[in-house]
């Protein structure tokens, strides 16, 4: 390292500045003195271990706030935790509950003739739909920690829901058993959520791209807008299935006898309403409950239509019934053995761990929006408690809704209270008014899932997905066609496979680019991003963005000899001096395993054949701690190993600063 | 940069210099300016996607050579590639036959016994080991590039294939069908490792961890030691399974009626002159002809001894016999309908995998040592090809042996005709010797597959693996346990799913790090690892280490918020000025996704609202590209972006230089 000074002493005042650092041993013998890369002060097994477990499932601290804390507070401290209800409740004001209320009748008001077309998904009767917006919202309020998520049933899982249990069990011909199964995939649901949360593996749910998500969602719109068509033209003889060329043979056969213009009047008509509600409230964010309570006027306004002109006399097909009262126990209908129980066990993973996407997706969003944090692994425990809970009190797989949260947040709710407003007007509606909805034309339920869910569709997010990132865009392109042409599972497939093999293509061929110096400065960048970066006669410099792992090593070690080979045949071509040192930039290379050891040893023996110095230029803590272990330091020499790559460049040509 | 050689006194030029950058366009206007980060040369969406694909596919440049070339040297250049043997034959000479003429009959003489040892393990009658050990290598003298490896069966892949073919079909009742099977299953591996090589998917063979393999190796050797148990002790009733539990009850229970003590002295004697021969050559490395013909010598003894001494008729189990002639066809045996078709790719898949794993290990190693390429997708096409022939010749999965390639090396081998030398001698063997082997004690067979299969054991790379990454420890560890208490394809999937785990850890949880300044330099490095770099009053410096995406977006944002609140708990408690600037060092970033961005976008509304500014430093070409496409480099600001952590801090601070 001494020789990086002893040049000429035109450069020495700038060197100085730059380069020559001083040792902590060695300090203040000589002002001219250069810093060592330093060996990070050694962590025992013990601690290394425990930092890595804390690093891995409890990065957020979650314990933070009981440090030095009395035990009887810690208990309290621990109860809020569960509940975050007992810590905000007692900040609530007036005026926070003033916020809810509006907020939670115009939910409730966008939820009751959603519940009903919803249940129709999972291939449930309505009154299902409407149970599961009572219990779920309720529990939710007291374990959830945000403030702005509309708990219910949502188009997308209860159409997953629906499909897998149709794969298992018919529903026109089994329904109690479909009936029995779907519980238990709700208990399992909560269960896989609960349990994900508890064991603070929340961050597995991270592996769905946002691209993939996008994808699937703006697929699962497009397939449910579909299956709509049955009620919309008022179709008898439907396609179980749901990939787009099913649907449209369904539709296109029947179209000569099976559909019925007074059905499609009707749906058209209200459809037509509303969307240009929704217009409406995009326009003029100001009238957000137009769109809001639209469908409630539409349920009304067509239920009375029917029922004054008899149209269900006429082939307008209606729902005719709902089970009135409250939620009964379904503890007993649960398969807790036998063959259903695996069934159902593995359908609630699946529809748990998406429910659960979209739930935390939805927290994240407005938690930023207004500032305050979501704890993942907590909302994870909440809606779990919430969907075991639900699985016992004939509820189906709920979780947050994307539109009726948006429609939450605008109307200014505070806290969860706005879900315990929806829920209340639930259980009034359970209790009174479901015989009212006997009139309520299926049609109308069909436009209203319609008009909900082109909100899935994000063309917006799919085209700046297309201009950040071509990988992503194939892997929401694939989770979207596979939805529509096939079906929701092949698409989900497709988005987790597709979502696996970029990290598998990041992980295995990281990128390396060779620096040169931006004049007039001691920075060395890479030459493909400035052009004008120069390259050091003699010197290759490559760095390597990666950590080295065994699933890259030897692509690692085989580019930079590529490299090498290249830049040699460049120089053979214009006449310049041979290169004699190879200097790895390892600060993007912030671990290492043992065979990536071997490829940094293999390339040292290479280059050694070719007469060529390996130096490393600022190794990391964790690489140097390694390179010390494996006793790579000794076999390349201590005194390869530079802090910074001006340094290193300075110590292998010391004439080089002259010439430039 | 300009700004790291003025001083202190103006400063007011300096901040000029470093803010107000002019971009390359009005460069020369002033002397003193800093350089922006540069957005590299956009590419267009068709020449990126080739590069995507020429990196991922054809890292190595397969087709270098064929540049600008003449279509009928094209022609021969693509034979010359599919058949190395036309290009390097062309310079052999009579001392490169000379190496190889004493390397191949070292190698045969270590390869005989070695094959009827082998042959066992794959449940086999013992000509079909000699018959792998006589086409194989010549094919692979054709196709191969490795001059030093030495092909035939291996104890590994004979034992993962006996114990996955009689998983299907036991050998004693249908030995005929479990024939068929076996050579189906070398069919299918041979096309698995020619398709691997032909659509260049050789790097998802580096998704087997180093360290798992050395576990898996060892584990493996263990569990054939054991098995070896059965013939050293002479013992008829024998367990079928794998594991240590059954193998020490089938051992301990025939204790006292099954072992023969005749079988234990040849075996225990002839054992201890192989393990004295092998120290021989372990301590002296010219010596190392001395283990490579003492299994050879073991037999010849040991037959002669049992011949003499009729010791066969005292219940010494022997050979018995040896079929005479080479290798009939087996075409016909491939099962290509049915079934068995199903079960033998299946088989012939994992251990087409494992064959070319160790493969493509030694290849790689020997290559480096002698300073020479290896084409890993080429050699998969070699390795393919010639189990593809093999299972039509009567052969079952052979590929490169580390100990008789070890053998090789030492003995001189020049290139690949030291196999052809080998085949030769087996042929010669094949059609002469057989009836010879006849009296040889099955106790020597024994003795010599556990003389060498302790090679398989490296307690060095274990330790070295202990010291330089415990994760890595972890996963050899469970893959050895895997393999010697449960079986070897439990200790293979606990492998591949402790490497894969790995990889999931490594892009789930990023490391993050703050800067401080080296003292006396512009140089900002990790605190922890520097602990007398000093932090810069006002301003937090996180640096991200790796690329950002979908599957660590939240991570990150999340991990650099919490690195700003446990830094402002300090400023407070210190009372040290508060935070105003947080720069995010970018370099380690080399690329972001959608989720990425929007993981920025919400780090700078947060940040916005506790009033900080965010400042990026050396966004990399890929980076820049995307930021600039997703509008996030307007949101924040141009001016906010800067090519160096000193240059972020010099325009966030102008005091600070003062101050320190």
């Amino acid at each position: 390292m001494a020789s990086v000074h002893s040049t000429d002493e035109n450069f020495d005042n700038k060197d100085t500045d730059i380069r020559s650092m001083p040792s902590s041993r060695n300090q203040g013998q000589s002002d001219r003195y250069v810093h060592k890369v330093a060996v990070p002060p050694k962590q025992n097994l013990f601690k290394e271990f425990k930092n890595t477990v804390k690093e891995t499932f409890f990065a957020d601290d979650p314990l933070r706030s009981f440090k030095d804390q009395s035990k009887s507070r810690k208990f309290v401290l621990g109860v809020q935790a569960i509940f975050p209800i007992l810590e905000w409740s007692r900040n609530y004001s007036f005026k926070n509950f003033r916020g809810d209320l509006i907020a939670g009748l115009t939910i409730a008001s966008l939820c009751i003739p959603q519940d009903i077309g919803y249940s129709k998904l999972a291939n449930l009767s309505p009154q299902y739909g409407l149970y599961s917006s009572f219990v779920p919202p309720l529990i939710y309020a007291f374990m959830g920690s945000s403030r702005d998520i509309a708990i219910g049933p949502v188009a997308v899982v209860s159409l997953l829901l629906g499909t897998l249990l149709q794969n298992e069990v018919d529903h026109t011909t089994h329904p109690v058993e479909y009936l029995r199964l779907s519980f238990t995939a709700t208990f399992f649901a909560g269960i896989t959520q609960a349990t994900l949360g508890i064991l603070r593996l929340g961050f597995l749910i991270d592996f769905l791209s946002h691209a993939a998500i996008v994808g699937f969602m703006a697929g699962a719109a497009i397939t449910i807008a579909l299956q709509q068509l049955k009620g919309f033209l008022g179709i008898h003889k439907f396609t179980k299935k749901t990939d787009i060329i099913s649907v449209m043979h369904s539709v296109f056969d029947s179209a000569e006898h099976g559909w019925n213009w007074q059905t499609i009047v009707i749906g058209g008509v209200f459809l037509t309403f509303l969307l240009i509600c929704k217009f409406i409230g995009k326009k003029n964010k100001k009238l957000f409950w137009v769109p809001a309570i639209a469908p409630l006027i539409s349920v009304i306004l067509s239920t009375f239509f029917v029922y004054i002109t008899h149209a269900d006399k006429k082939g307008v097909e209606i729902v005719r019934h709902i089970e009135k009262g409250i939620n009964p126990s379904s503890l007993n209908k649960i398969y807790f053995s036998g063959d259903y129980l695996i069934k159902g066990f593995k359908i609630g993973v699946v529809a748990g761990v998406i429910a659960l996407t979209e739930a935390i997706a939805i927290g994240r969003t407005f938690a930023s929006m207004k500032d305050y944090q979501i704890d993942g692994n907590k909302e994870m425990v909440a809606l779990g408690t919430m969907n075991v809970i639900g699985s016992m009190t004939s509820c189906y797989v709920t979780t947050g809704s994307f539109s009726r949260s948006a429609v939450n947040f605008m109307a200014g709710c505070q806290t969860a209270v706005s879900n315990i407003v929806m829920s209340a007007v639930v259980f009034l509606t359970l209790m009174f008014i479901t015989p009212l909805f006997k009139y309520t034309p299926n049609a109308i339920l069909a436009a209203i899932i319609i008009s909900a869910v082109l909100n899935l569709i994000d063309v917006q997010a799919a085209i700046l997905i297309w201009k950040i990132d071509k990988f992503d865009f194939v892997a929401c392109m694939g989770a979207f066609f596979g939805v529509v042409f096939s079906s929701v599972e092949i698409g989900l497939l497709i988005a987790v496979s597709i979502s696996f093999a970029k990290i598998l293509l990041q992980v295995t061929r990281p990128r390396t680019a060779t620096l040169g110096k931006i004049p007039r400065t001691t920075v060395y960048r890479n030459i493909q991003q400035y052009p004008d970066a120069t390259k050091v006669p003699g010197i290759l410099i490559v760095r390597v963005d990666s950590a080295i792992y065994f699933s890259n090593s030897n692509y690692v070690k085989e580019r930079i000899l590529r490299w090498l080979i290249d830049e040699e045949e460049h120089i053979k071509a214009a006449d310049l001096p041979p290169i004699h040192f190879l200097i790895v930039e390892m600060s993007p290379v912030t671990d290492i395993d043992t065979s990536g050891i071997h490829a940094l040893q293999e390339l040292f023996r290479s280059l050694q054949k070719r007469e060529i110095q390996l130096v490393l230029a600022n190794p990391g803590p964790v690489v140097i701690d390694k390179l010390h272990a494996s006793k790579f330091t000794t076999l390349i020499g201590d005194d390869r190993i530079f802090l910074t790559v001006a340094d290193a460049v300075a110590a292998c040509s010391p004439k080089f600063l002259e010439e430039v």
